[in-house]
């Protein structure tokens, strides 16, 4: 990368008009319009998530946070449901986003459809092979997400082996993702090549999140080794997440509980109906915070612009030097 | 970090005297003398590991290679291995080196008798509560290894997060390791702030390691994803290593057929002498070869003084731009 001093830029960046390399993970149920117009005027480019529980009318209660963008910001489906509800992905094609990224599909037929309305598209890669086919199908910008991240997604490589993997096979631009949390350890991803960096945990935290503010001081008394990778709360909460694609959430009572003991869990209705009552009341003890293992640099509820242009500004020092003052 | 182009250095790797910042893992039965001596004359800190099965017999065959090198070498032993020779610690420190690092050992007692040898010390942290332990023992240098790694380790943070929260936690320098496997990871873990990479397994495949050819040829052979974190070779080979501990290594039939079965194998007389022959007649189907996930850089067999250049003056290219022609 080359840059000035005070904002890091990739020519991912500049070619997509990005002040600054960074989009945001699409969180389900936390990274809603108001997260994604934030991660936007930041520089970057914000995305709407609607996880296991999005649906039509779930994304267009945050669409209109997005509406005075322009188009500069995107929208995540997870593909097991758009397979309940066809209507999803065509609800976020009119919506008109710069970039659409559908993770946990089966296979890439959404790409052409979306790539035919105009609109970018983004994948989620766990391996050299996943990226080599992601970009077969065309695929605008690959994802290389390592194992650190929190929430969903397969098992297989960490970040840095994996962005090295990655941008040894495939042409396409490669954003990393999973554990960046810092100035550090953007500047790192940039400096190895990455075009830009997609930011979950981090950004979860933040104000404009709809994460509870439970969750959120969950996240800032965790450190990096409070995370674990687990299905226990798929199982639990009896969500049709395909077991390939564990969950790193914060430790607690329940995955100390039942991680590890997942047959007993299937049939426990107790555990179960505990499980839906601590997300339901937001107890941090029992229910479900996806975190990965950045989340040790969380130590307050700041804005998101404030995180990325801070993230931003100490990377591009720590990849130019101090600018001159 | 600052440095000329050519040759990345940190103010950690020019007050050890190193010309570039990297130490090769003292990785036992494969970092002998001759890696050692090949790594310090690429202007790196080059170690001698003592695994499972080092001895003052062991240890004293390695030494003769690096005798020219004015002490510019390091040694490493394991814990568990001391207990039963308390011996190797004695010869280890007679022997002069630089640095002495103790592995896998229930308690810091070593740092004392080493320091006041006048000998530098290192120890491997896992999360930043360990390295803050480091610290207060007197440690020297701490390495923050990522579960990446490979070989014996704690499965705990991944490098990129590790190094973030190590960094962030004590004021003693940090070396990175685990998936540090080419130019660009390696200018990752400089830019990120690490003092210097700890590097294994792209150093193991080169020609002056003890590494049998077969292991070399399952690593070109190998990618990221093809390792897998597991005890079952130290439960078939009835090694005493701490369970805290598995390794990394290359996946192959005997890791499909066991692991998730090791109640199953602790008692399977067979599996366990067919191992041990697998070793011996070094079948990689059957046999444990160490390897974290950087193993998908390896695709020949090179020198480990070509490999240390190659990629420092690669890291150096990526964080300063290429030097002028």
């Amino acid at each position: 990368m080359s840059s000035p001093a005070e904002q890091p830029s990739t020519p991912w960046s500049k070619a997509w008009g990005l002040r600054v390399p960074v989009v945001n993970a699409p969180m389900g149920g936390v990274a809603g319009g108001r997260l994604a117009a934030a991660v936007t005027a930041a520089g970057g480019l914000g995305l709407i998530g609607m996880g296991s529980a999005g649906s039509v009318a779930a994304l267009r209660r945050e669409l209109p946070f997005t509406a005075s963008l322009g188009g500069r910001f995107g929208i995540g489906l997870v593909g097991w449901v758009l397979d309940a509800e066809p209507e999803l992905l065509d609800v976020a094609i009119e919506a008109g986003p710069a970039l659409i990224t559908v993770g946990f599909a089966d296979d890439s037929g959404w790409v052409d459809r979306v790539a035919s309305a105009g609109i970018r598209t983004a994948a989620q890669v766990y391996n050299a092979d996943d990226a080599r086919r992601a970009e077969d199908a065309g695929i605008d910008v690959v994802v290389a997400r390592g194992l650190e991240g929190g929430g969903h997604g397969a098992p297989d490589m960490t970040t840095l082996p994996l962005l090295d993997a990655v941008l040894k096979d495939v042409l396409v631009p490669v954003l990393a993702a999973g554990g960046i949390g810092s100035p550090a350890s953007l500047a790192a991803v940039l400096a190895a090549g990455a075009s830009g960096a997609w930011l979950g945990t981090r950004l979860a935290a933040c104000s404009e999140s709809l994460l509870h503010d439970a969750g959120r001081r969950a996240m800032i008394a965790a450190d990096g080794s409070d995370t674990v990778l687990t299905s226990v709360f798929d199982i639990a909460m009896e969500l049709p997440w395909p077991t390939r694609f564990p969950a790193r959430v914060l430790r607690n009572e329940f995955t100390d509980r039942w991680a590890g003991d997942e047959d007993t869990l299937r049939t426990d209705g107790e555990a179960r109906i505990s499980v839906r009552a601590a997300a339901e009341s937001v107890d941090p003890r029992i229910a479900p915070i996806d975190a990965g293992q950045g989340v040790g640099m969380i130590t307050s509820v700041e804005s998101a612009r404030d995180v990325v242009t801070e993230m931003c500004s100490g990377a591009a020092e720590l990849l130019t030097g101090p600018s001159p003052t």
